[in-house]
């Protein structure tokens, strides 16, 4: 289809919705994208995510593009589609770029956040954000593991049974512990990587809390990492507390 | 009624609540409370707040009461309550007190935060505790105002309309602006006095605002709390921005 590529940074609140990608059981953030894009121009548009985030996972700022006729300024469809969809999804800036650009593919790197609470109780205002652990974790022992991620590995034991992922071979940049959030008891896992798995930062986040708990030895994660094992590691950590922090491009983010 | 008094401080999330105090319009968070606790003791007990929260403000430490004459110690109690709220109500702390703990009559101070994001769109992950404005706001003229609120004044003017408080007179210990919260744009007004009259937080925080926009001379709030004119200040600021911050006791908070 010829036209404008318009690329979208965005944000979500994914508590409502059953992920970015459109799907049966539930709505979904692109449609819901689609469907106000089709409210005000009546071309049909499809876009195109960075990737997908699963059923409850947010989003800080994903990555999207569309091609679109109607001559309507950057600015001005930034306004209209806000206007069109509901504020769990506010888009951050709408801009033209190159007519191969795909959010997909060109991707240099992403980044994503997992946030826990440790406390008895989880308060009221990190509920739809964060997913709470018991006291008794040592993040030191979470902080020391991280190097173990960094680097070239095949994260096949990071990856969701059932996923169909034919290449499990991933770069993660960067794999940090946050500590200096507002309000204690926030602890925030942040990896970059060249791309992830289904579930892979779920299934790590898991995996460092149950070695910051001595449920798990940090060797159990360097072995998991060479012989594909996911038995071997934790439990998937709840979607809620994930978000796609950002995702970068080689020209501009 | 005999029993034993017991202290709750407990944090909640207003956007599903008519406000505090049970009322006709919507659930309240007192009701909420009160039905789990009749749930659990069968007792028929009512709680008292350290005063009232408007529809959809939110409270990061509440302080009630309520006798009860079930022998339950506060730490399974603190675990039953919570079993029996949603999660937009938590319990943070259940204690046992002196019979004749009143948490209004008896509260020492309150503070209260009202948040600003400053920006062109609200960030989704933002929008339910947070209000936006349009960038241009000069926050160093906000701060040099605060002092004007803080002392002993007759807050007539920061009152809403038809209120039936027969005294008007609060003092503001401290009016403070706070800048350095995770993520840029977001300001947060905190006042911590020894009482605030119905909506006084929201109207100071709307007229601030105006104060820091240019549309209204700092002159004009001073003016305003020598003469009780509520007509010369800004508008009512809405009700998501707030958040009852503490409530502190002399003897324990």
């Amino acid at each position: 289809m010829t036209g404008r590529r318009i690329k979208l940074t965005l944000g979500y609140d994914g508590t409502a919705y059953a992920g970015w990608q459109r799907q049966k059981n539930g709505p979904s953030v692109q449609e819901t994208i689609e469907a106000a894009l089709d409210r005000l121009f009546h071309e049909g548009t499809k876009i195109v995510g960075s990737g997908r985030t699963d059923a409850g996972v947010h989003a800080h700022a994903q990555v999207a593009a569309f091609t679109l006729k109607h001559p309507i300024p950057c600015d001005s469809l930034l306004l209209a589609l806000n206007s069109n969809l509901p504020d769990d999804i506010r888009i951050y800036r709408a801009e033209e770029v190159n007519a191969d650009f795909h959010p997909q593919f060109q991707a240099k790197q992403k980044t994503y956040r997992y946030r826990f609470y440790e406390g008895d109780v989880l308060p009221t205002q990190l509920r739809l954000y964060t997913v709470q652990v018991l006291p008794g974790v040592d993040w030191d022992k979470v902080e020391e593991a991280l190097p173990l991620i960094e680097g070239t590995h095949d994260f096949a034991c990071c990856c969701a049974s059932g996923s169909v992922a034919s290449e499990t071979v991933r770069t993660i940049f960067a794999a940090k512990l946050l500590r200096e959030e507002e309000g204690e008891g926030i602890y925030t896992l942040e990896l970059t990587g060249n791309g992830f798995l289904y579930n892979m930062v779920r299934i790590l986040a898991g995996t460092l809390l149950e070695i910051g708990r001595d449920r798990l030895p940090a060797e159990a994660l360097r072995e998991a990492l060479l012989d594909g094992e996911r038995s071997k590691l934790g439990a998937t950590a709840p979607a809620k507390g994930l978000e796609l922090w950002k995702v970068e491009y080689p020209e501009n983010d």
